[in-house]
C-alpha cells in the first residue's frame, strides 16, 4: 500500500479536520464498536507524511548503543494490547471561549489491537546509564509551522516527545514499540513501520514514525513536550498533558436524535488513564438524579469499557441525557469544560439531547 | 380553527422540546426568512392551552374600569409592528453546567407582524391614578406545575407579569394588544384573542391569553415576575430578565455543514432589545480576526437585522466560524454563555464549525 492510497482509504471514512497536515475524527458510528476498524481510527499528524529509513536508533546513556530494523522487533517477542487512544485536543470544540488549534469535536478517540516489541525489553538490550533519567523519543515527521503559536516562527521542527526512563523502562507500563494494527502492518498515517504505544496517556506519547530513542541525563525541553501540551490554566500553575481524563460518551442514541417514547437503551462507552472505570451515572433531569448505568467490565487493562442503562423514555418532548464516570483513582468527569489557553483535556459530563416524539 | 387543529399544525413544523405544556422550536431554516411564517413561529407555554372568556377587564387603580371584548379592541386604531420575540431561555442548552428547565436549543426565537391596540391608548381610556406605578397583565393559563423548582407546591399559579407603568402608557414603547398575527387573527398557541406583545423584551413580557390588566400602586411580586425569569448569578445581586441580549446567529451554512472549498457567502440574523444592531463580526480563527460583516439595515425598529460576509473558503478541513453582534447602545456579545442559575440569556458568541471538501 503507498501512502497516497493509504491517505485515499482514511479520507474515505473519517471526518477531516484538517487537510495538510492530514487530522481527521473517527466517525460518530465508529464508537460503537469495541475495536476500532483501522480504516474508522481517528488521524492525528503534525507535519506531512514523512518519510522513515526503516531503522530504529537506541543511543544516548546507554552502554550498547544499537540500531533495530523493523525484522529485529519482530523477531523479538511479541505483546499485543488494545489500546483506547485520545487526542489531548478531542472534544476542544465545547470549550468557551474557544481556543486555538484544531477543531477537534468528540471523536478523536479509538481503540485498536496493538502488537509489538515492548520499549522495556528495547531499553534493556541497550543498557541505560544509572544516570539516565528520560528517554527520549524522535519521530520522522518534522515541517516549518505548528499552528498557531509558532505560525511566524522559521526554525525546521521535529516532533520528538519524552518519557520518564522509570516508565519507560518497566515492563509494567506495557508501552510497545507497535509495528501492527489490528492484525496487519501499521499503515503509513498510523505510523508506519512502528511507533510507541503509551498505554493510559493521551496519544501524544504514543511518538509515530519513531526513529530514535536516546536516555538522557537531563529532562527533555522541547516544542511538543513543553511548548505545547501543556496545560495552561487560567488560575493555577501549568501542567504537563500525561494521561487521558476520565470520560464517558454517550453511542446511543445518536447526538439529537428522534426517538419513540418508550423503553430505550442508552449505550456508550468509557475510560480513563488513571484507572479502571468504577461507576457511569446517568442524569435524565440534571436535578441531581445520577442513576447507576451497568458497566461491562473492561475487556483488558487498556480499553475503554461499555455500558448501557435502560431509560423509560415516555414523555414526549427534548430530554437532555448526561452520562458521567468515576474511575479507581477517585477521579470523576467535571460539569464544565476545564479551560485552559491551548484547549486540551476537555472530559465535561457529556450532555445530549435527544427529541422523544 | 379549533385548538386542537392549531396545536396540530404547530406540531407539523416545529421540533418539540416539551409535549405538555406545548414547547417547540422553530424549524432552523425558520431564521432564514425575514417574517416567520405563523406554523414555523416558536411556541412557548408555561400551563396548557387555556379557555378565554373573550373580554379583556382594565381595572385597578384607575378612573374608569372597563371591559374590552375584541371587537372594541378592533374597533380602536390599529397598529402595526413586526417584532422579533426571543425566549429568554433560548439557548439554555450551551450553558454550562446545564440548568434545569427547558433544553431550548438556538431556536426559540421568530419574527412575526403583529396587528393590534396600543396598549397606551387602553390604559388611557381607563385613566389611571397618578399613584399608579406598574400595570399587572394577567393571562387566562394557569396550572399546578412550574418544573423544577415547584414540582412539589400544591397551589394553583395563574401567569401574571407586570410592567412598569410608565413604560406601558408611553405610546413611544410601541406595546400592543396584538389580536392579528402575520394578516390572521392568532391562533390559539400564540395567545388567541389577544396578548400582549412588548417590543424588545424578552418574550415573558408579552403575556398571551390575556384577560385582565389592572393598574397597581405597588411593585408586583409572583411566581413569574420575581420567582423565575430572574438571572440568579454566581457572584452578584439578581436581577429580573428584561430586555433581549445583544445577539447574532449564523443562518447559512447549516450547523456542522459539509461546503466545497471556494468562495462562500455566510449569513445570518442579529438582534438587540437595547438598541439597533450596529455592526456584526466574524472570526474564521479565533484568534482575534474580527472581520465587519455588511450589516442591512433594519427594515423596522424591532424586528432583527440581516448580515453577510464573504468568505474565502480555500483550506480544506475544519473552520470554526465566529458571529459577534454590537448594538447601539455599546453591549457587545460574550464569549462564554453567561451562566446563571436557571439559564435565562445566554447570548454568548456563536461558534459554529463547517467542514470545507
Amino acid at each position: 500500500m503507498t501512502a497516497t492510497d493509504d491517505l485515499e482509504r482514511a479520507r474515505a471514512e473519517l471526518v477531516m479536520i484538517n487537510d495538510q497536515p492530514y487530522n481527521a475524527e473517527a466517525p460518530p458510528h465508529a464508537l460503537t464498536s469495541e475495536i476500532t476498524p483501522t480504516a474508522r481510527h481517528y488521524v492525528r499528524s503534525n507535519f506531512a507524511l514523512p518519510t522513515h529509513d526503516g531503522t530504529l536508533t537506541v543511543g544516548g546513556a546507554v552502554d550498547h548503543p544499537l540500531t533495530l530494523t523493523l525484522e529485529d522487533l519482530r523477531a523479538m517477542p511479541a505483546v499485543e494490547h488494545a489500546v483506547t487512544l485520545e487526542c489531548a485536543g478531542n472534544g476542544r470544540l465545547d470549550i468557551r471561549p474557544l481556543p486555538a488549534g484544531e477543531p477537534w469535536g468528540g471523536y478523536a478517540v479509538s481503540t485498536a489491537v496493538w502488537t509489538g516489541a515492548p520499549l522495556s525489553d528495547v531499553l534493556q538490550l541497550a543498557r541505560p546509564h544509572p544516570d539516565g533519567v528520560e528517554v527520549r523519543c524522535e519521530g520522522a515527521d518534522s515541517g516549518y509551522h505548528i499552528k498557531p503559536v509558532l505560525a511566524e516562527s522559521g526554525d525546521r521542527l521535529t516532533f520528538v516527545r519524552s518519557l520518564a526512563l522509570e516508565t519507560a523502562a518497566d515492563p509494567a507500563s506495557d508501552i510497545l514499540i507497535a509495528y501492527d494494527m489490528n492484525g496487519q502492518p501499521l499503515p503509513p498515517v498510523h505510523g508506519s513501520p512502528f511507533r510507541l504505544i503509551v498505554p493510559g496517556w493521551f496519544a501524544v506519547a504514543s511518538v509515530k514514525w519513531l526513529t530514535r530513542l536516546d536516555v538522557i541525563t537531563q529532562p527533555f525541553t522541547g516544542e511538543f513536550q513543553t511548548g505545547h501540551y501543556i496545560y495552561q490554566w487560567p488560575d493555577r500553575p501549568c501542567e504537563p498533558v500525561k494521561h487521558m481524563r476520565v470520560r464517558a460518551r454517550i453511542t446511543d442514541p445518536d447526538p439529537a436524535a428522534v426517538i419513540p417514547a418508550g423503553t430505550y437503551t442508552v449505550r456508550g462507552k468509557a475510560w480513563s488513564g488513571t484507572g479502571p472505570i468504577t461507576a457511569v451515572h446517568v442524569s435524565l433531569t440534571g436535578e441531581g438524579d445520577w442513576h447507576e448505568a451497568e458497566l461491562e467490565p473492561a475487556a483488558g487493562p487498556h480499553q475503554w469499557q461499555n455500558w448501557m442503562f435502560r431509560w423509560q423514555a415516555n414523555d414526549r418532548g427534548r430530554h437532555s441525557l448526561r452520562a458521567r464516570a468515576t474511575d479507581a483513582s477517585g477521579n470523576v468527569q467535571p460539569d464544565v469544560p476545564p479551560w485552559n489557553r491551548l484547549g486540551y483535556g476537555n472530559n465535561a459530563v457529556e450532555v445530549q439531547y435527544v427529541d422523544v416524539i
